[in-house]
């Protein structure tokens, strides 16, 4: 088969890899029926994440079992499956303690840029569905590998409740499912920090009330003429640069709560400036094993459509491209299929 | 009368100041029973902390109303109260929120190591007692003004919860207050780390169930080998130090929590560390306002004995050798008598 390197920064390619099979017992090997880049893939792509020479891509994935090891209980050949970008065991102390992205068995998943992908921890790590979905549902239900578990976890982690008024920083496609969570989870005001008409319309589309295009202190400014000089209960960091979480953490009430849900780059914070803001953090590798059994209904039953976060679909061997669009933000997230 | 000032590093004077009046009509003037010397006062005592020209010390009081200003409703001349080391009006939406250390007219006290003191926004700060406590509990009510609070905030925040393991990281008397609360919460098992055999009996005494006398990543070894390789659920963070900031992050399991509760002194948080280490953290001035009535009921009841951590007791014009005696650790906490 073909399958997605990065050879330096700009440098993708769809070439010759070995076709994967299995290696554990515990191993399933899926055929693709979607996957897509993500935000975190720009990072490398860029060059401001060092990689040690050709890196294959890819952690976002649904299709079909192809085939299992001989210890794998929960799955079978033919089943369609989602799983988490984390692989995860299930029963050890931080899974069941709700984080299943610690996992003590945990890999993270790459070369899921590819039309079949070995999987570890199978059992652990996978969600079958009950029969094969409709295919106009796959967009949605690939969203829940990642970029909306992610979305997912940037709102519990801030503790989103009915009423709330939350904050999204960051218009990315786990920002704008953040958006999307936080109106799943009752908030009644959302506040999306956005510049990009189209970003601002789906933002709107998935939940959003409000709109703030300034960044930085003038953003936090408005966040606190929007909130009463009060600030917001809830706020969804979901950018990882300096100015992005400083923003975030200026724009919360005291006592309120701050979720971080991409790996920050370069970021320092400041413990005397954050004891006297006074807020909740959290933040780490979204735990979306915990969550894919309720998102996966939330798309069975269309009560959610986070698909729409893919304004580009291509073929997969035309991956190089999906890249250089979500680079120069001509696209906001590039679906990919086999 | 005679108050408590700080000239410069390791000066304290004891010598002529106004006695204070009432300014404000919200304002109450109260007689001192006892006040005390902080650990957070050894930050500048100790020229870790700049001042600007000599400061008047001291925010830890309860003692008798003497007099208030022709607004306050909710204590009168005569009564026993305990107020926080930060002023709340507790109507602002922060007091409403739950943190009265962040209302939107904090002063925080100082001048409190003096006979006499004058308490902005009495109705919000204070609170009275049904009857004047008998003298052997006031020590133990005078915790409740700060370091107590502190210690249970720390508690709190970390998400204490019965049957869960707590760490605390520091031996002063937050730390070993902390202790003491963790216990009231419930916690299963709590680890002092402390190297000092007399903290060591007390931690003890307040709940310790280990204690671990090893420090930086020696320490977080040894809590991770008490934990069965998980780390601890909850990890209270009594010094503000990078090193036990550090300390404490690296010992909780990932998705456990963290507080911190001393002013952080040159403290510096990695996020991508903070990311992978996948705790919660909350800390800030402690909301004590909050949970003074609970904790004069705990004392009143003889429930808790706070007033052990206070191991010196001096006459309040000796106020100099009880900041010595702290800063060359001959003394966890000095009591200080008008």
């Amino acid at each position: 088969m073909k399958g997605t390197v990065l050879y330096a920064p700009g440098d993708i390619r769809f070439e010759d890899r070995e076709t994967p099979t299995i290696e554990e017992p515990t191993d399933a090997v899926i055929r693709m029926a979607a996957t897509c880049v993500c935000g975190s893939d720009l990072w490398p792509y860029r060059g401001l994440q060092p990689t040690n020479g050709p890196t294959p891509m890819g952690h976002e994935y649904c299709g079909f079992v192809e085939e299992v090891g001989g210890a794998v209980r929960s799955v079978k050949p033919g089943q369609f499956v989602v799983g988490s970008f984390a692989t995860s065991d299930n029963v050890c102390p931080h899974c069941r303690y709700g984080y299943p992205s610690a996992c003590a068995q945990r890999e993270f998943i790459t070369r899921a840029q590819a039309p079949f992908l070995r999987v570890p921890l199978a059992d652990g790590t996978l969600v079958a569905t009950a029969e094969a979905p409709s295919g106009d549902l796959i967009p949605s239900l690939l969203t829940t590998s990642d970029v909306l578990g992610t979305g997912w976890f940037a709102a519990d982690a801030a503790n989103v409740k009915p009423g709330a008024t939350a904050v999204v920083v960051g218009d990315g496609a786990v920002g704008l499912l953040a958006v999307l969570s936080a109106k799943q989870m009752g908030a009644e005001r959302i506040i999306a920090m956005s510049r990009h008409e189209a970003r601002q319309n789906l933002a709107r589309e998935f939940g959003a009330t409000d709109i703030v295009a300034a960044r930085g202190d003038e953003g936090v400014e408005r966040i606190k003429e929007l909130t009463g000089g009060i600030g917001a209960d809830s706020v969804l960091e979901c950018v990882g640069t300096q100015e992005s979480m400083m923003q975030a953490i200026r724009s919360a009430r005291p006592g309120g709560f701050v979720s971080y849900v991409g790996v920050p780059h370069g970021v320092k914070l400041e413990g005397a400036e954050l004891f006297f803001a006074h807020v909740h953090l959290h933040g780490g590798p979204a735990p979306v094993r915990r969550y894919l059994p309720h998102l996966i209904d939330l798309v069975l039953q269309e009560k959610i459509n986070p698909g729409k976060v893919f304004d580009l679909s291509l073929p997969l061997d035309q991956v190089a491209e999906g890249y250089r669009a979500m680079d120069e933000r001509r696209a906001i997230k590039t679906l990919l299929r086999p």
